[in-house]
């Protein structure tokens, strides 16, 4: 897209919403599993940080940047376990896309709605490479705003036709299973964790508590299992039980991240991991047996944003689904800023 | 103000243009630099790090971000010495603030005026500390996008009237002179910077190479000076000969920032320095002797963009000078964000 220098395309959560309902959502987040997994394929190219976290006893403000050395993404991101009480989402995000060639902005775009998308996408991604062949069945523990996401990537990428839901807040299992009554789904509302996970072979959990928690007890995972443990995402919140990470092979997207913020913050520092760009690659194994448990450790990576900002960004010229922003000052002589502001003082009659 | 939570005010370039000819361009930077030395004078509270860079052949890309327990702000701006030849700003920026309780934003703005009136105020602001008493000529070596605001709010400040202008682009200095011509400075354009240092109790350098430069020599830099040295902000740039940084009395912002950025990048790590809230607090001396060399190592920190954007939230309420941005998701209930996109597909007979 041309345009003045000075705009910058805003994709506002209408404009976001239009946009996957237009895509559908299965196809918007195949599309995207492309997107992520073409990124995690070139890994190496990336410059690539642990996000920059501001904590609060409240909950945390993260920045989360990654350039591929021609583009540049960042996320604004915050993550607050008490703001639902108030009617206020837990995490809410937007994020820029901008040229790293001239530092010049390129998208800016809500990313609310596109994070709960990026993370879904990601987790079944992940699950193309680590979870057992066959499975069918999945457990969603944890029923909150990511778990329509989670499901409907599930089935979209893997094939997953049974879903066994469960939350401490039976009201959000409830919507939850509505919300997907169209999707072809077989649900179970079950009445614990323990219930939940019988016979399931993969099991996400998606818990939000900023604390140490143990949703998932040693017990509980059998054999062959895969676990996507979403929820998380600060040093001291955690879901599972360690003696389960024990007994995992462990896989995480950024190990320098996920040691700070993952379920291994539960494990030595030197505990074996395994990056899932290396499977992806071949450089090392997923799923090497039946009988193995696979634990994708998900934080969320900046990679996985950047990749759904350019996602979304070579949707626009077709869809049109934007707004211009008045975001960059464009002076006609590019060194000549004051100017600007005194030429505009002069068209309304004002001193500048 | 109150208003739906879906809701971010937005201040464009056009809007902030508005904002600063109603408020009057010295009394915008008075104030803002009243905001700024409130903030350093609360040093302790801030939540502070070094800027988050990634660095390209052409530039950096950062992200300041700042917090003070109860607000949280963070600026997006480039760097890219060689836009100009494009017609594009080698500095453009943005910036936003939000609510540490909760994460949600509370503004976004624009921050390519905003940065040169915060960098501006920020360098009088200093030397009101630093400068001679009796100071009433300033040079300004490096005539860019930079040198008006400097000139403003140094003549707002601290009662400058006389300026010495010099750039190596000649049309850059008339331009200069020509913005400030309403000002009531007395102008003098040099054909050199060693004519420009001449007679000046303050020299302002603002220049924008990504290298190694000598803007100044050891010669240049009589005693008894100040030295605001603005330009640079890069691993790698500097404007002045390591001889004139041994002979002065060095204050800078935030030292592990400048350490990595400033021109003390070219002394030992463990060369004192004062950062300038010790001063402005009393912990530290300012200026204590006529003959001084001062140097201001400035190269621009976080607090003063959260300043600048507390400073332009402060006014939103009467200025009305905002758009609303529809940046956040705002399910009816909040853990329902797929029941949202859902609805949102049902108003318009899509599916979900």
């Amino acid at each position: 897209m041309t345009q003045a220098l000075n705009l910058v395309p805003f994709v506002s959560v209408e404009h976001m919403m239009k946009l996957v309902l237009r895509i559908g959502v299965e196809k918007f987040l195949i599309d995207l599993a492309g997107y992520i997994e073409a990124d995690f394929g070139r890994w190496q190219h990336f410059d690539k940080s642990a996000r920059v976290a501001s904590h609060s006893d409240e909950g945390v403000i993260e920045l989360m940047p990654a350039s591929d050395g021609d583009l540049y993404g960042f996320k604004y991101v915050n993550g607050h376990p008490g703001n639902t009480k108030a009617g206020r989402q837990t995490v809410a995000a937007f994020g820029l896309l901008a040229d790293v060639h001239n530092g010049y902005p390129l998208l800016l775009s809500e990313m609310t709605i596109l994070t709960a998308l990026r993370t879904a996408a990601t987790s079944a991604m992940a699950a193309k490479y680590l979870a057992p062949k066959d499975a069918q069945t999945m457990a969603i523990i944890g029923n909150g705003a990511q778990s329509e996401f989670q499901a409907i990537a599930f089935g979209a990428l893997l094939g997953i036709r049974k879903l066994r839901l469960y939350d401490i807040d039976a009201s959000a299992t409830r919507r939850c299973a509505n919300n997907l009554a169209q999707k072809g789904f077989d649900i179970t509302i079950c009445a614990s964790a323990e219930e939940a996970v019988m016979g399931a072979q993969i099991i996400t959990t998606a818990t939000a508590d900023k604390q140490y928690a143990t949703i998932l007890n040693d017990n509980m995972v059998g054999a062959g299992v895969h676990l996507n443990a979403i929820g998380g995402d600060c040093p001291g919140k955690t879901e599972l039980h360690r003696d389960i990470l024990l007994r995992s092979s462990i896989f995480v997207e950024y190990s320098p991240q996920t040691r700070i913020e993952g379920e291994i913050q539960q494990l030595d520092a030197n505990h074996a991991v395994t990056e899932l760009w290396q499977v992806m690659s071949g450089a090392a194994p997923g799923r090497t047996k039946p009988e193995q448990i696979t634990l994708f450790d998900s934080v969320g990576f900046a990679v996985e944003d950047f990749s759904a900002l350019r996602y979304v960004r070579d949707q626009l010229a077709e869809s049109h689904l934007y707004q211009d922003l008045d975001l960059l000052a464009d002076p006609d002589e590019p060194r000549d800023l004051f100017g600007m502001l005194l030429r505009a003082g002069q068209a309304a009659a004002l001193p500048a």
